[in-house]
């Protein structure tokens, strides 16, 4: 069993948080993933406060006194109203993601809430720790979906160094040696977002279960950095076609958002392999099979505490 | 101590190797390192035979029997001829980078020469396995230079699992407790560029090593991705010159290539801050002193020790 901070601070049985992921990261993945004893956090998307309340007490209702959470994307055009959702509703933890959560923080904290804002750089992890943060995920470019350019490898023990709260790491964990890793640069947690992708509770559209099961190394591309917000996706007629976009200038960044507009949902809810934009990791090439949310946690905290165990034997 | 099946095949006091980086890994730098008890690497980088053989002897005179190596850029125009020095002059080691050195090998192979290939992911790594290199370097792309797209945490481990020889890992890894997380992942060793072109003995130009000194967490940049051939640089006027050239399709990319012509040999030898192409790691934030070769590797593996030794502390 490993043990660390980020168990005592949120009242886990192992260090894990299942990353937030718009149109996958619903009641039923995060409520699977609590009950297995880490944190399932509930993704808000761009969706409004009815639906966001509509997951959150589906959520309750299945992990009773569990911890959970929720991810607020602050970009959403919602991001104000769910803010509020999950003081009203009394999420216990909120992760955040593009942006710094500064003007949300002061009212999470006196509600109580524990928020644990996705950094990429050094700079706004000392800022949200200024602000009250509970801890923060670093997280590296490796990951899925929106990425910032820093790798895990190059970020966590920066970070580690830069704050004194506990320190996740996201992007590049696919097994019990990331995990493992992880710890070694200084994180005591990690999160999670591809392999959780692949559970069993899942419920996103079998199509995008089977394309990360059949992915390979090279199989993720990372498109929009012309945009300014690169996306890690797994390569298809959708995403080469998007990385031809961002070399033609005679395409404006607006003609080019305009065609990545619902390319996500397309993937997670139709399943569209051609024109759907299926966000992933580029450890999808390590996830070879649909696992519950307990087999995945335990089988990934079981290899760790081995790795961990037999790290001093390098040691002479 | 930290003793792998890298030490025993490379005969090294410590399981490093030093990057060949062109322009700055010369005999001094790579003598030194050899003499503190890991592997000196020569970069053959764009030079002819006389330059190389020149570079070895005075590298041999340095080490006398110590082992040192020699880095060949298959894109070389003289690659032919240098991989023929490294014959007629005994070379102990070569490490290739830019390209499969399958045509090499079995020359290679038959002069005892160890060969060592930097690979970008693990289809490659299994075909040099198979074509007899000794061990194979996983280079992340959060390295410095030319650069893949997986990154450390992801490709390490994927190489291990394919491959029965060693791996060592490279990218990211600017302390002690990278190389713990490199030995978490799979890897028995690890090559080091960026860390080492601060070194006392590193003959680059003052500027480069300032720059380095000077990096914060977000000061490279991957350019030349249009190109097909992407490079990790600090960030400076012809970075982002580079950079929107890419992204404008009116310019070619013959333009694009000759734009970059030169540029690193005008960081590294003549220091120019605007002009240069000052290749670097994402690392490089981590490095704030100038030492000796001896003084970054015992302290790199000290830390390791400590860290690796403790991991069971986890363990509960």
């Amino acid at each position: 069993m490993i043990e660390t901070r980020v168990c005592k601070a949120f009242g886990l049985q192992y260090p894990i948080f299942q990353g937030g992921m718009a149109w996958v990261s619903d009641a039923a993945l995060a409520s699977a993933v609590s009950k297995a004893g880490g944190l399932g956090i509930i993704s808000a998307m761009n969706a409004d406060a009815d639906y966001l309340r509509g997951q959150i007490r589906a959520c309750k209702a299945e992990v009773g006194e569990l911890p959970f959470g929720v991810n607020i994307m602050l970009m959403s055009p919602h991001a104000d109203e769910v803010a509020q959702v999950v003081i009203d509703e009394g999420v216990p933890v909120v992760t955040t993601g593009a942006g710094l959560p500064s003007r949300y923080l002061p009212a999470w904290n006196a509600a109580g809430i524990k928020a644990v804002p996705v950094v990429p750089s050094v700079a706004i992890a000392r800022k949200v720790e200024q602000q009250g943060a509970a801890a923060v995920i670093a997280e590296g470019g490796e990951s899925g979906g929106h990425v910032g350019d820093l790798t895990t490898i190059v970020l966590v023990p920066q970070v580690a160094d830069a704050v004194d709260i506990p320190v996740l790491a996201a992007g590049g964990i696919a097994d019990g040696r990331g995990v493992a890793a992880a710890f070694m640069l200084g994180a005591e947690g990690v999160q999670c977002g591809t392999r959780f992708l692949t559970a069993v509770e899942c419920t996103v559209h079998p199509n995008y279960k089977k394309k990360i099961l059949a992915a390979g190394d090279i199989s993720t591309i990372t498109t929009g950095k012309r945009l300014g917000h690169p996306v890690r996706v797994l390569k298809n007629q959708f995403a080469r076609s998007f990385a031809a976009l961002e070399y033609d200038s005679s395409v404006s960044n607006e003609e080019i958002e305009r065609f990545g507009a619902g390319a996500l949902r397309k993937a997670a809810v139709e399943g569209d392999e051609k024109n759907g934009s299926f966000m992933a990791g580029q450890i999808a090439a390590m996830i070879h099979d649909e696992k519950t949310c307990r087999e995945i946690i335990t089988d990934l905290f079981a290899q760790a505490d081995e790795v961990l165990a037999g790290a001093a034997k390098w040691v002479r």
